[in-house]
């Protein structure tokens, strides 16, 4: 119990140190712990919650758009990685081997699922036959490991939890429909569900999919203002279809090579959601995400009438379908609880003592804003879904104001890269789509190219790292 | 279109070779295929669907009893797996190897989880602390890999989807009720949801889990006679949390090592389910774990008012909760369809044509008997409801009574061999309890113990297979 005192007050102010607070946050809320294998998690009940109410959320849209979910071998043979050569060439030096099985040597390697276009396509060649079949609409909820070097919890990490999502089409237009529908549901959980909100757009070539003819992404801006890749939508084309050798018999009687699609979010959500949200106190979590969207609190439990009130309350509001905790344990002090619940960021306190009781009302205070309210508790329950939603909503009006007070223009390069520090977030800039000034900007700043935003603006006519056309809108930022 | 007309007509009838039957169903039904990794299975839209129903019910229950879902890595380092002795005797043999990552090779080997309790154990001693923080009631939703030379797919493959609740408790009774319960809860999955009877009972050492104290098991009777272990449950006593140096401050001030319990279900019941309802027709599904309950097939669709009365009744039995399908597909006759949905198992056929229409009333076939039932169009949805919980039933009671009527009580040990094979089933019998007559019983007749059920009867004073005292009623069978 002690120990548990110590942790509330023990979260590094993010200023003196993000990174620190980052890790303050998730470990002391039991988001998260390290594991034994360097650079694995363990997603503790809190955390995994969160992943729980992602999961639901997307799970539900990609259903109503007609997917279904499968389950492949979460290993894949060395012969089949090799089939797609920007793909092995993207993947081959960040898995992991298993090399035996069952005490003997295995004739071939088998890596641990990075991703799994290449045995999906495998399977799907076995599958389609005519353009009847199509198209496939399908996905799988998953662990995936991809060997990485330098690791935190949720934003990198050797093993992850994710959605993938893979589909064949009769024709390059419904793919890239396909795409995009995907990336607009992603926007969905990113914005409707997490409150945070995201720039979406194509990603350049250097940043794309390995094996992807183009891969869209969203981008939302941490509170430090670093960018967070939050999800990714990969129209495939027919690279993997024409490897793997998929095949169906079209409307024209003669074969063809479908069209690819492939999409995922992961636990990375999880981390962009804290940094989106959190402050110094800790957590902040949007209400429809939150395991706990209310706690009630009773001052003076033992004087007469004050628990029974609670536990009406409670009731009540369950009823409602909130989703509800009540803590009337005796042990410890409201002080005490009032900082652990904001430290785990539920929406709403309720606090209710003899006095609110004899007035008919109690104190209700808001995570977001620390604010205090008094309600009464005549249309209780109605009240605090509607501050609910109005939480949901201020949040996101929140981040987008960051957002946007952290998204600068570039009028001059060289000026920008003097001034870089005090302006951190996105920049937008004209690019001309070579390789050389996309390095360039890396190399000079540490930024890579975010995205190219679907909506462009024409902020010159010349790209503002050469003097050749400014074809491009970027977004430009330092990531995770 | 023709390959899948074929397929309808393609199944072994059971009685001619199961194993066959079997395979024809889960290849034909596109429950599941062979991968390129030999014994992985790909688990497809439809068998994955069975699989989503039963974690649905599950996980309602785990949670309504407290428990909360974690993720713990997939990859475990060899020094943890050799922790406890028995554990790794047991499990060492069969797994699978990760010798190198983002290559280079490890200091120390990896093996991919085959079950969970050397890595969550780890973690708990580092989280726990006192008696107040008992009992720690965590389960995971995972994947786990067990390198098999024989494999079938869902009853044995090297790679499998589960779940794996792991509990500590402050006392050794707290431990036993909660390996109780979830065998309860076990018991309710396989007997209310999948319609699938099961004797419950106690392992015998030999066939305990390694490193468990005692291994509780539900045991359902296939269509063949051969049994199938459906699920089990753990009392670990002290043997981890001793190896693992698991302690808690006690009541008395005093350090203790908690009681531990594990428990697992897994894909290997969609097998089960198979195997205890299907005929020669293909799957028959209980409705509650059907992914489709009803499917509507119009006949004469071209007809005046035939498809608008087909989508009335799709609509109205949709919002009464029931998961229905509509097939007016005008390519396909209502023959080839009638066969193609008995084939997939879904309870209940509404055929809707003309006549029935002036009527006011539609056709409904039960899957299970075949059955055909004229039915009023007035209260229709109600009437559905209805039918849809006598199947359930029906399906439940069906294989109650061929289990009963294939579970025989041994007489004389040496004429039940002489006659064993008339016999197929469970064998009920007195057992001393030695493992000499265990494995005499297991040489001699291919049959092993399933359990010592809850359920004791004293069938003799003396063991069957031995003069000594007989002190266990066993269950006894083949099984997968």
């Amino acid at each position: 119990m002690s120990k548990k005192k110590e942790f509330v007050k023990e979260i590094t102010p993010m200023e003196e140190d993000f990174p620190r607070w980052y890790t303050d946050v998730i470990l002391k809320n039991e988001l998260v712990d390290y594991s034994p294998v360097k650079g694995f998690m363990v997603i503790r009940p809190y955390g995994y919650a969160l992943w729980e109410k992602i999961q639901e959320f997307a799970d539900a849209k990609f259903k109503a758009t007609g997917h279904k979910n499968m389950y492949f071998p979460l290993l894949i043979p060395e012969s089949l990685l090799n089939k797609e050569k920007e793909h092995v060439e993207g993947f081959a030096p960040e898995v992991a081997w298993v090399t035996h099985g069952g005490n003997e040597e295995l004739s071939e390697r088998l890596c641990v699922r990075p991703t799994s276009e290449t045995i999906i396509c495998n399977m799907y060649s076995k599958w389609l036959n005519s353009y009847r079949d199509l198209p496939y609409l399908y996905n799988q909820w998953c662990s995936v490991v991809r060997w990485e070097k330098t690791t935190r919890p949720f934003l990198r990490t050797s093993e992850f939890l994710w959605q993938e999502g893979h589909t064949l089409h009769e024709t390059y237009e419904e793919a890239q429909e396909e795409t995009l529908q995907m990336l607009e549901i992603y926007r969905q959980v990113a914005e409707d569900l997490l409150a945070m909100p995201v720039v979406v757009g194509r990603k350049s070539d250097k940043e794309k999919f390995a094996g992807a003819e183009a891969t869209y992404t969203m981008e939302a801006l941490m509170h430090d203002g670093q960018a967070l890749q939050a999800g990714t939508s990969h129209n495939l084309g027919q690279h993997f279809t024409t490897a793997f050798e998929i095949k169906f018999l079209g409307r024209d009687n003669k074969e063809h090579h479908p069209y690819h699609t492939s999409w995922g979010i992961s636990t990375r959500l999880i981390g962009g959601l804290i940094m989106v949200h959190g402050d110094n106190r800790g957590l902040v979590l949007p209400p429809r995400v939150a395991p706990t969207q209310v706690v009630i609190i009773p001052i003076a439990v033992k004087k007469p009438g004050v628990k029974e009130k609670a536990e009406a309350l409670y009731e009540s509001l369950k009823i409602k379908g909130i989703r509800v905790e009540l803590d009337d344990d005796p042990k410890e002090s409201p002080g005490w609880k009032f900082n652990q619940y904001e430290m785990k960021g539920y929406p709403i306190r309720v606090e209710i003592g003899p006095r609110d009781i004899e007035n008919n009302e109690a104190m209700v205070v808001r995570r977001d804003t620390l604010e205090k309210l008094t309600l009464s508790l005549d249309g209780f329950e109605e009240a605090i879904a509607n501050l609910l939603e109005d939480i949901q909503y201020s949040l996101l009006e929140k981040a987008k104001k960051h957002r946007d007070e952290h998204t600068h223009t570039m009028i001059d390069y060289e000026a920008f890269k003097a001034d870089m520090d005090k302006k951190k977030g996105f920049v937008k800039a004209m690019w001309c789509g070579s390789r050389e000034c996309e390095e360039r900007l890396k190399k000079e700043t540490g930024m890579s190219i975010r995205c190219m935003p679907f909506e462009q603006e024409k902020l010159q006519e010349t790209c503002h790292f050469c003097d050749k056309e400014g074809k491009h809108m970027i977004y430009a930022a330092r990531a995770y």
